[in-house]
């Protein structure tokens, strides 16, 4: 092993995401160093297109944390969100709106993944100067069941690194080093099906997202900004982007979109088609000693809940608590409680974006009769989250997202 | 054609079970005249032990109908159940009450569907002298499309018979006559595990039901009387009531139902073990010109959530209404819109079936490792069902029964 240039921080952290930069920022609040590791580099990052729903818990958190003042004023608030669907097989679509200001006196904010980035990083690196390694490779983790892990790793000039730290956040996604060395069993479902998503440059003809039920399969209406619409078609999981024109992807949003009184606007695409496939995904446990896993690294949800970016939120928060308690008075409960207290969220979640997807989606386009029985609870679920006020309160309170320490 | 006895009614019934017992007494409070032909005696259906939770809108109903005095004085009133379940792997099962009385203002009564029927059969026959005709046979349903249908049969003495009616109800349940006439179409779902059931002449120990999440499979702990405990226990469908020994049946339920406080009181059993399929089914439309369909003639639920009686009695009601609006003042609209309105609320009942029956069964008792996300999909339900208030409301207000005519 050839010589490495050694150094020492609290936390160190993997991953430049979400997780791993809240988690960077509410150890700083809290007088704890870290310092963050990630394999690409910063433009890399700040353009990487993700989800774009905040939670109310988690727009809290990042005005609690000083980094949200971009977020306040482009961010669109929206109280509520539209179910389009026919209430019997043949009738027209129609909307019928979920009001969450009404239900649960709050809502969510659209506002991009990598909007939150960029203003953590501003926070971290431009305002404050606290480390941020881009470009890294090689990472490697060590010790992690002693009270002194560290972490090896390779510099973007080829210099060999080694960061020794009392404890190691696994904030590097699904397919990131720190998974694989916490070896946690795995429970997963994948649908059959995927969302293929555009991004198009055209004025949003309706305040808030509109997820819609149809016979050809689901399609979703949302929003960017005022010039930007995001949609997004089912399409089958083996689909390729490029035999999707765009005339065919336009037609088929009409299609599943078409209601009474609403106008779909056509625009260019600003970047090319995508293909997501759609799965579940929950890790146990998320420690091995001083290693923690949080974000994606730990749990993966469809996007039809919108709380892949929220969940990685809230495990940070109960992660920083846990470190601050164990470094300040030696209590280490909350790293035993670690993985229970998140995973309780973590499940809420899973089961929230489940049900969204069942609710939502075909399952079997491919057939002509189709399972009739499944269409019809689909559709009772959907009236029934519309005519019930405590259905309703249901979605509302899981979509705009439960009070963090609460599940 | 041999020579047949002729005699004319308004509404020409088929089958004496609640559903056509029910829509015979509603329709002679009306004024209107029917008769009830039934296969079997008499003594035959007021034994017949099916199902024995009432809804809040089914007793309301039988109290409109003034056949509630045994009712009233011999149910038990229930104000809630409890969900007993693990709130993670390897945890202590833990009780957990839903307060319907709380939640929702109202409760369920446990009172046997074949006590319904003697007390409507009671009322008809012994207090009033209305027609039923039992033991009957050939049943066979005529000129439907016509508004002079008719019914022909055979009595019990050999004779025949034809009844010449302005409408018909096909309360003749799943394997009856009048479902081919319709030629419904049919959604259907088969859950791959069926009920063990058994009566035992055991005090229970619990004032109301449990429903218990258990890594071995569901059971569920009720009761028909004070001195009566009826319990099931999930098994795989293929299952032969012989391989279950009395020991092998109270060493399940003991396992199952563990939790502390909890005793299991056990006794001898009043009948035999019965094993009942699980299985949802809906027949669309359920209506063919005179001819409507009520009760398991047109749908059945899986027993979990107790609404098979209740749901046959909110379809006569809905079919009486429409019958005297068409008799009185001929519009037959009520009769136009019968499928669509009944249908509302059986999909309710079938999806709040589905869902109870989902979130409490173990899907795949033959694998080891089992489907890890299914199982803590349902862990969050319930945890979920007995945390949040809105999805307790949920549960509990499908449970009493939505208003007649609210869904």
């Amino acid at each position: 092993m050839t010589q490495r240039r050694e150094a020492r921080t609290t936390v160190g952290i993997i991953g430049a995401g979400p997780a791993g930069l809240v988690l960077a920022t509410l150890l700083d609040r809290a007088g704890i160093d870290a310092v963050v590791l990630e394999a690409r580099d910063r433009d890399y990052v700040e353009a990487r297109v993700r989800a774009g729903v905040l939670e109310a818990p988690t727009v809290e958190l990042l005005r609690e944390l000083g980094v949200a003042g971009r977020l306040d004023r482009e961010g669109m608030g929206h109280t509520g969100i539209s179910l389009r669907f026919a209430e019997a097989p043949g009738a027209p679509a129609r909307d019928h709106r979920i009001d969450f200001a009404d239900l649960v006196g709050t809502g969510i904010t659209v506002y991009g993944q990598q909007e939150v980035v960029k203003d953590l990083l501003a926070d971290r690196i431009d305002e404050r100067g606290l480390p941020v390694e881009f470009g890294v490779s090689d990472v490697a983790v060590h010790d992690v069941e002693t009270d002194a892990p560290s972490i090896t790793w390779t510099a973007a000039d080829g210099t060999g690194h080694v960061l020794r730290c009392d404890v190691i956040a696994g904030c590097d996604g699904f397919h990131g080093v720190s998974r694989p060395v916490v070896a946690p069993e795995v429970a997963e479902r994948v649908y059959p099906f995927a969302w293929l998503g555009v991004l198009a440059k055209a004025a949003p003809t309706t305040d808030e997202l509109v997820y819609a039920h149809h016979d050809d399969g689901f399609a979703l209406y949302s929003m960017r900004s005022p010039e930007v619409t995001r949609l997004y078609l089912q399409v089958p999981t083996d689909t390729d982007p490029a035999d999707w024109s765009d005339a065919r992807i336009w037609d088929g949003l009409h299609t599943r979109l078409a209601c009474d009184g609403f106008t779909l606007h056509e625009g260019e695409f600003l970047e090319k088609p995508s293909v997501t496939p759609m799965r579940s995904m929950v890790a146990t446990p998320m420690r091995r000693g001083r290693l923690f896993l949080a974000g994606d690294a730990a749990h993966i949800v469809p996007p039809t809940g919108a709380k892949g970016m929220n969940l990685a939120i809230a495990d940070v928060r109960v992660l920083a608590e846990a470190v601050e308690r164990a470094l300040r008075g030696g209590d280490e409960s909350g790293f035993d409680a670690y993985s229970a207290t998140c995973l309780r969220r973590i499940w809420r979640a899973e089961h929230f974006s489940w049900f969204m997807t069942s609710m939502l989606h075909r399952f079997d386009p491919a057939t002509e009769a189709g399972d009739a029985f499944g269409v019809g609870l689909q559709r009772s679920q959907l009236r029934y989250a519309v005519t019930s006020r405590a259905a309703a309160t249901s979605l509302a309170e899981n979509y705009v997202g439960l009070p963090h320490g609460a599940v």
